[in-house]
């Protein structure tokens, strides 16, 4: 069967495939695993930097494009894994965007699937930034949605959607609440979060970076080790497994922006804390603000999903896996 | 300034224009109270049966196509009531349709203020059945959200929709969630809920009415006449009295079948009870059996919203405003 991936260009995209091509097989949407004889990676830029393998297709378009998400699925797709997004930042600064993005071409990819009558089982990546400071203490899978970004609106909407397109039977979806992702690799970007992973990244680099937001500062985050585990993990579940309810709470640990320090001086000593400065951004911190900082993540557990130990192990695979030579 | 009322043609519609030209006055953009110019009522089926007043404009057309909504809604306009809907069981009948009026119209009506810029009061109405079974015993304003029908997602998104414009400032959004209204004039429709209303303006009317659900069913209802209020003290709520969330649940009475009987016959007697047949609908039940029969209207009582005293005398309310002759 073939799967596609959204978002194909960025790095959980690249990563995810990557994995996909090491397994091999992936749960049909019969529930047995049936061999992958394509991924599709569609990106608004082309994928860069993949191996040379027969299976993949690189596929550059934009996912709000009809023409686009009927080329990328056809009636041999038997997994989508909708990555794509416009991150919390760009989505509050470009209104347009965001929404024809993060509502429109999940609409858009979700209709794709139904005209298909084939059902395939459909992940979407959705955010903690779907509950809103209206979540007090840690949030549940069942805590009221109540966005205060335009991001979180509009991840709140995908996710409707996903579960009324599911109760129909027109996909097999699987809703995966992500937490912040640190350690990104590469580049700041206009997530709110990117500092999440910039205060770790650029200092081991030797470059400075800026904290947006104090130090007290608490965020709820997973590696990308474990966001990809996480991804498969929560695709290969029995639909039966999953309830009434299509939203999984990923596992993450809940951190202070000054453990996460302390953390990266613990695995790689002092000298990189000289590298970051502190600069308030009252934007930044209003979004991050709005954020729950935990969840009760006791339904993930009970469905296998795992986040991190700690933070000094995040920091230690992020070095292991894009810091050290292969 | 003009007020601009969707679903004009409905009864709840044309019950808030003749509320409306009766008190003359509604609150503006800034609060203060104007006086209208205009209502306009827009449907797909013009509005029949309203009083020759210069006031009122039938506008009759798509209210999903944005140029009917470019002519309905002007830079006059300070008010916006959005009740135009696919009723529950009509929107799982035909997924197109509700996602069309439930979802895209409320969307472009957002965006024709968005692009206005000049800020309209928009009452949306919403229901019950955004909560789905998830919520067991009372839900409250901040219960999550886990619609069991397409009618459900379509209002849920909406809500979002409505409150993130909201907090950005496009509109000043009001969404007033209606318990099933009861009783409603006229003859029965699509929704799941329209026997909440037949079994007993039938027999009132000495007309058969079929039950397709059990006696022990408990519904959760408003009055016409009381929707109606809430629909404008909503309206004229000051948005810093809303606080974080723009959803208000109406109070309402939870009664079940048997009760709802049982006050029938103690207004009129014993005879009309003879004309209610009791015949199961699987569909039917399961919809009206995911709604929740109760909830928590601590806040709209704050607010100052009232509901009915019990069914009585809502049996008692239609009785005179639809059988007693003027």
């Amino acid at each position: 069967m073939n799967v596609v991936i959204t978002g194909g260009a960025g790095f959980l995209g690249k990563r995810l495939a990557l994995e996909l091509l090491g397994r091999g097989t992936l749960g049909g949407p019969d529930g047995r695993p049936r061999t992958i004889e394509r991924i599709v990676l569609v990106d608004v830029v082309a994928a860069e930097g993949l191996p040379d393998d027969p299976r993949l297709r690189v596929l550059t378009g934009d996912v709000a494009d009809p023409a686009v998400l009927a080329d990328a699925i056809d009636a041999d797709t038997g997994s989508v894994f909708h990555l794509a997004a416009i991150v919390s930042g760009h989505a509050e600064a470009d209104f347009e965007l965001g929404m024809r993005i993060n509502l429109d071409a999940s609409r858009l990819l979700l209709e794709r699937c139904r005209a298909l009558g084939t059902r395939p089982r459909v992940v979407f990546t959705s955010s903690v930034a779907v509950y809103g400071s209206a979540a007090s203490g840690a949030v549940r899978d069942d805590t009221t949605l109540a966005p205060q970004t335009s991001y979180g609106t509009q991840k709140a909407i995908a996710e409707l959607l996903l579960a009324d397109y599911s109760r129909r039977g027109f996909v097999d979806g699987r809703c995966m609440r992500l937490p912040t992702i640190s350690v990104r690799p590469g580049k700041p970007n206009k997530a709110a979060s990117s500092f999440a992973s910039g205060i770790i990244r650029e200092p081991l680099n030797g470059v400075e970076s800026v904290c947006p937001v104090g130090p007290d500062t608490r965020l709820w985050l997973l590696s990308p080790r474990r966001a990809i585990r996480c991804l498969i993990d929560g695709h290969e579940l029995d639909a039966a497994a999953l309830g009434a309810s299509r939203n999984i709470n990923m596992p993450g640990i809940s951190v202070s922006v000054a453990e996460m320090l302390a953390a990266l001086e613990r695995v790689a000593g002092p000298a990189p804390l000289r590298h970051v400065r502190w600069s308030s951004d009252p934007l930044v911190e209003r979004i991050v603000a709005s954020w729950p900082a935990a969840w009760d993540t006791r339904r993930a557990e009970a469905l296998g999903l795992e986040g991190d130990a700690s933070f000094d192990e995040i920091v230690r695979a992020y070095i292991e896996d894009e810091l050290q030579p292969a």
